[in-house]
């Protein structure tokens, strides 16, 4: 069976819609990953940030823990860094952005216990002006081992 | 028909394979995209930028002009800028990369002529230690109007 | 006739004053520059986007799409970075700016058509302290095509 | 007598505790180093910056004018930077810090008056979520001749 | 038994001389902690991580695998990116640096055993000119989960 | 008189030319400042920053001691980070610069020896791909007390 890494995975679980995201999350929960896919928009960088520790949490993606906390919060602040692509900013620099978020839990590579057991966090969606079509795609991804 | 944007375009161009890639290309390049993905592996920035620029101008998907060099330019290094997630360097902080690259050319939004025309680059890979199996996938992507 | 390029154009309006300023003025607006100098000062970084937009588009010096205030946005960003010269931010490190701002729009070069059409925005002003006399003078232009 | 720098006598002020830290103070207060030692939670960036300032000036480390003031500033300014270690927020990405600061003000190194007048502020503490135990500990250090 | 950081561990290895510093790697030797101290002196930024890296594969401090690398490499970018208070890089903006590296492995808090393994890089040294006496001190802390 | 700042003494000196250039330098040397113009061209960050700091040297603009090199240091470093509005590189992000640098010493303010002995230094040019005409202007200033 062809391998899949948690990054494609978590890519995946945000850039499909219908049918082939019903099958992906099947194919890939059937593999023991955990998966969660939300939604979240904001001018505030905090809001992004708290979208993904609370689906985290309330889906108990990751333990109760400092140590799990931690790599979740690395792995976000790296999704969100590469989505603005320089300034880490949104309100601050009079922008605003609407995205889905996914977050992935298991193997680095998907059949390879040896790699262990890391998350991936994928931000996908639209940012710039605050006004309707006056924006563009932006993404960003963060993986850590937990 | 179902709006796509030119980011989820070039995105699947670099995350697709096999006939589900093919599918993707016959589907946009029908939409009048101008598409394009190659590979490039190294451990010096400089690479990565040359072919994404070589590949660009080769398949004529730019311009021999400065206006949609610089377009090309500036998405070329919004992608560079997100794929890193921080400092934005290769060998100079010892890690290597090996990548997909994907250039779209055409309108911002699939079957809307108002919204203009856009190139979006899209960089996917594995990036880490010049060490098999010592490495992770980070993704990229920069759009610009051309 | 000596040929200048838009940054220098964008630069004089920002920095020359009085007689000088209305020459420099009435010189490149014969050249068909769209020329704007505008005042702000503030602690928020927000407020200085917007002193900038909203400037650029009651003197319709961009046309009402997303290309063009796209433009806008990226050459005031990078006018806005350059300024900054490390951490992006006013008043959340503690700091103050009172600016002259100026927005030229025309070809990258003065008198060849070839270059096309490109937007430059020029911050100079003093950043400090929020204290009388404890501040210094800083400048940050960016250029792109519009 | 074995020389120390100002970014070690300013390091061991703030690391330091009990009756090492007071022989610490004592040693280095007779070799004419000013030295303050201070504590300062919050979320905000800005609160940081205001402890360091209100403190040097209170304790008239810095004399009444914006040279001193500007090169406390910096110092301050690389001291929170590196404390962050990248993005250079607090609140904005969602997390708290509390820290001990301590800033020195004399020779570069200790018993070199050749050396000139420099001033160090370090910052020490535990960064993290705005939740009990969930934090590491961070440093940053800033140096400028005064 | 009063609780130490292995933060705090960490920079007191880097900064601590002689008898002072025997006592201290004895001390959290005793507590289980792994311990190394080396030096690296370079204009070239992947020297000092090659130094780094290279020191804790040799001693075991990390084991064979990518989740314990990555977790070293992360520590130590962050080390690097705060010694270098802003822009990261040393030869390429013509300076350079000799300093005292240090590594720890072990508990969060020392004596905790629920704070979980974690490894802490230590860089600290003089940071400036490439000519004898025309520089200052600089200190950078990366910690990770392991 | 007009009182002008240190900034704008040192921007006009980079953007002045022929007469203008002359009646400039002229006016600000018999106020006591010391100016220096030169010119630069490279891929390599370094160049640029040795080209400034060996002509302060020979210029007897900055005294032979670590104080006077440290405060010219950060200016040429911010001054550059403006430069490159970004990304704080060239050749290894595939782009060239051709400038004219400036470096002015003497007061803050012209006129007002209580605001103290300063230096600035301007960076104004073209940034682009090493190609005839496939670039923009870029501009860039740092101030220090001295
Ligand atoms: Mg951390
Ligand atoms: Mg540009
Ligand atoms: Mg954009
Ligand atoms: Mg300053
Ligand atoms: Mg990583
Ligand atoms: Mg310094």
């Amino acid at each position: 069976m062809k391998r899949t890494g948690i990054g494609k995975i978590a890519l995946m679980l945000a850039l499909n819609e219908g049918a082939a995201l019903e099958r992906h999350i099947e194919k890939f929960e059937e593999q023991n990953y955990m998966l969660y896919r939300g939604k979240v928009g904001s001018m505030e960088t905090g809001k992004i940030f708290a979208a993904v520790e609370t689906a985290a949490m309330r889906e108990d993606m990751i333990r109760e823990n400092y140590r799990e906390e931690h790599a979740l919060y690395h792995a976000t602040m790296e999704a969100f860094s590469a989505y603005c692509r320089g300034q880490v900013d949104l309100g601050n620099v009079l922008r605003s952005t609407g995205l889905v978020f996914s977050i992935a839990r298991g193997n680095l590579v998907s059949g390879d216990k040896s790699s262990g057991e890391w998350i991936a966090v994928v931000l996908y969606g639209q940012i710039g002006s605050p006004r309707q079509g006056f924006e563009h795609e932006a993404i960003g991804m963060g993986i850590q081992p937990v």
